[in-house]
């Protein structure tokens, strides 16, 4: 193919009309580049109204040998729903595929177009007093939370995507564009291979997700908040430990943020109320409980329960507890919702999404905070994240002035990650996924064999390349061998 | 291989040592026939010891073109763990894979070889506040019930094992015996195609399973639950909206049974502790709730919350309700587990592990009923079941006298898989998952290219047959032309 550009408009018209063809360049770009800029230029934009187009322009590009990028919201953070900078890949969006919206309250359970913004779904849902209960700062589509398997705020509860999902409708990157239905509804069904889990996190290269099938849970009734201000980081863990044995089935989210980034939010966000009163704390814990349960008359609600739970704390000696601090829970999660914001106002950021078990998460902060010192002063460790189910996002912010040279930024990445995935056991995406900015780190740090499975297993779906991510060809591709296996 | 016999002994003795193989005719036979009497004749059965040991009889296996079954406990009900009849087959038994068992608190986890029980585990558990919350009759090992994908009672709370495993050491069946370690201790870990999910539910087919990492949940502190009597099996559905909606997250079990079930196996059972007034009602549902909290000074007990919960919705009108009673939790559970020994002391049982929407069970129930009343109606309809996630053992059972021609039997089978499957949308296994004795089915009612992708997904993983059921083979033969896709 040498300039698609005209031809490619007649060849795809036919299939989803006028309206399923983006031409103008300012909403191209929209399509072709993501949250964090992260793009490029597409031969295409085409955005298919129902399934049976979706497949249309699956087949079509695979039998024209064009590259097909699902995408569903675009709201992704590691670049995995955006075409290369080289003109010749098809953006696939599926964001107009808003039906159905079908709402099965006996079941507790909802289907919807792979193209229904996660607002939208949680609005049908909750006149049966019903969420989906991943929570997120951004608005994504469901089809990309399956294709991302995202987690959010509040997965020491409820758990990722990969829990919810009941059903799916794929269609396959193959002449045909097959249509898969996998499974529905049931929440039980132990008949063979779940073709369902190749689908999660799956990054849309396995197929393209066209339609979901969600279990939905009872909206929480009753929530409360404290914000536990601690002298220490390592503290974290044991009041973890504390409230979790407590207060069991409660507890919806555990979040850590370190003073550096509470500090640095304040100062640059002044309409945030600052709720310290002096300097902020070394480190602090946002703790929430939260129950599907009305308090009934003479019951003790979950925000008593949350201040006992607390204040046993204190009294059985919570080592380096400074401080408590109770509010309206929306109040402190516009604290841990500003940190991002905030820090990217306070300097520029490298971020590492990253995971540990939890056991390791003090042992890792420690030492990076040492060596960074010594190897990298001119960043400082502006950490924070989903300290309950091991989460972390650490994020080192530096001033613009004393921004690094490529290659020292290059060097300060893999002191991190090398030691994050080598060292510590952990994770070099824990929740945002595989795109194009972390497919480097895939190839280094999964083993060899692993990519090959991996690639051996997408070849039985796809006959052409599908998504950002080709597992395909990261799975047949010489192991560079400066890598090691972990 | 004509006759293997001595030349395997002599084959596989020096990879595994003398207390490796099983050599008494006796204690073979033990491994050779499942619980239900499902299983044949192996070749040799090998018990190793170690992860090295299993990786060289695999290799051992795949090079001299036997067919290796792995066995867990042995516990499971659908013939996935024994060899067929030919005598040809290796039976590999993971019972003496029980290092390490190794609890990480902070974590919330643990670290066990794949033939460590249940009970063990929940024992290793139990001294740090922990359960493993997979509530079975039987008592498994944690391998078998990740090949198995186990459920269980307490599903509606915890989910089944797919949620529990953070990690797994698998062991495939090529040349190599290639050891594959699949992530480990993480929960949140979005770094690709999570292989982990293939063994889950894959019956032992993508490879053996030797080690397992699972997340442990805070063991409860406080129970209750009610027997709540129905004069309509279709009010059942109604209570557990009712039930969800106020109990929210306390809610651990809804078991439907149904009069028929009850009302023989108390007859049958004389020493369990008849809890009903007069006859047993027409259907009756057990709702546990529990918390993992103690309640503190003041609080109300989960006890009161049951019986506050079941009395609104007397009040609210609760159709159909005829009593509730209220008990010790492990009371009114040994009813519920005795159901399966009762019916078979009343006569002749076919059973059926159903699942489905729960909005289609009623239908479902009601249909079944009519029907069977006019074609079969030798057997009576003995049902019970995890109504709260949408599963029905539905147990038929007929007086040996009455018991029906083979062929009388195939159709009864096929009547209500038919009808289970194809009219009402649901699985023809919720939760026993694929073996020997319901292979037909699955040729029967997988559409045809899902078993293709299924078998294309194994061949990815191993080199020669695993297990007792071939995805690869199923996936390759020609649909039988009287299959309908569902």
């Amino acid at each position: 193919m040498s300039e698609p550009g005209v031809d490619l408009i007649a060849c795809f018209e036919p299939l989803v009309g006028p309206a399923g063809l983006i031409s103008q360049p300012d909403v191209r770009r929209s399509y072709e580049v993501g949250a964090r800029d992260e793009g490029g230029r597409a031969a295409l934009v085409v955005r298919p109204a129902t399934t049976a187009e979706v497949s249309a322009v699956v087949a079509s590009c695979v039998r024209h040998r064009l590259r097909v990028i699902p995408q569903g919201g675009n709201t992704g953070l590691v670049g995995a729903s955006t075409p290369d900078p080289s003109g010749r890949q098809v953006v696939l969006s599926l964001d107009r595929l808003r039906a159905p919206l079908e709402v099965d309250p006996v079941n507790r359970s909802v289907v919807a177009g792979a193209g229904v913004r996660l607002s939208a779904l949680n609005d049908a849902l909750g006149s049966h007093g019903l969420f989906l209960p991943i929570d997120l700062g951004a608005d994504p589509t469901v089809g990309g939370m399956v294709a991302t398997n995202t987690g959010g705020a509040r997965f020491i509860r409820y758990g990722d995507m990969r829990r919810q999902v009941l059903g799916l409708q794929v269609v396959l990157a193959d002449e045909a564009g097959s249509v898969l239905d996998l499974r529905g509804g049931l929440r039980k069904d132990n008949t063979g291979l779940d073709l369902r889990q190749l689908f999660l996190g799956g990054g849309g290269s396995f197929g393209v997700v066209t339609r979901v099938e969600l279990e939905a849970q009872c909206k929480p009734r009753q929530s409360a908040a404290a914000l536990v201000l601690l002298e220490d980081a390592d503290a974290a863990l044991p009041l973890l430990a504390h409230v979790e044995r407590e207060a069991g089935e409660l507890l919806s989210a555990f979040e850590g943020m370190s003073g550096e980034a509470l500090a640095r939010t304040l100062a640059h966000r002044p309409s945030l109320r600052n709720p310290f009163p002096a300097d902020p704390p070394p480190y602090a814990v946002l703790v929430e409980f939260s129950s599907a349960r009305a308090a009934r008359a003479g019951e003790t609600p979950v925000e008593s329960v949350l201040e006992a739970c607390i204040s046993d704390w204190w009294e059985q000696g919570g080592s380096a507890g400074l401080d408590a601090l109770f509010g309206r829970p929306e109040d402190l999660w516009a604290i841990r919702h500003s940190l991002s914001e905030g820090l990217r106002a306070s300097g520029r950021i490298v971020g590492f999404d990253l995971a540990f078990r939890r056991s390791r998460l003090p042992d890792f902060r420690r030492a990076m905070i040492a060596r960074l010192a010594t190897a990298f002063p001119e960043f400082a460790v502006c950490d924070f994240g989903h300290l309950g189910d091991g989460g972390i996002h650490f994020n080192l912010v530096c001033a613009p002035a004393n921004w690094p040279t490529p290659t020292r930024l290059s060097a300060l990445r893999t002191m991190v990650y090398d030691a994050a995935v080598r060292e510590f056991g952990g994770s070099f995406s824990g929740e945002h996924g595989l795109g194009r900015t972390n497919l480097p780190y895939y190839r280094r740090y999964t083993p060899a064999p692993l990519r090959a499975l991996s690639g051996d297993v997408q070849r039985a779906f796809t006959s052409a390349p599908l998504g950002v991510v080709d597992f395909a060809d990261l799975g047949a591709a010489a192991p560079d061998p400066s890598e090691v296996e972990r």
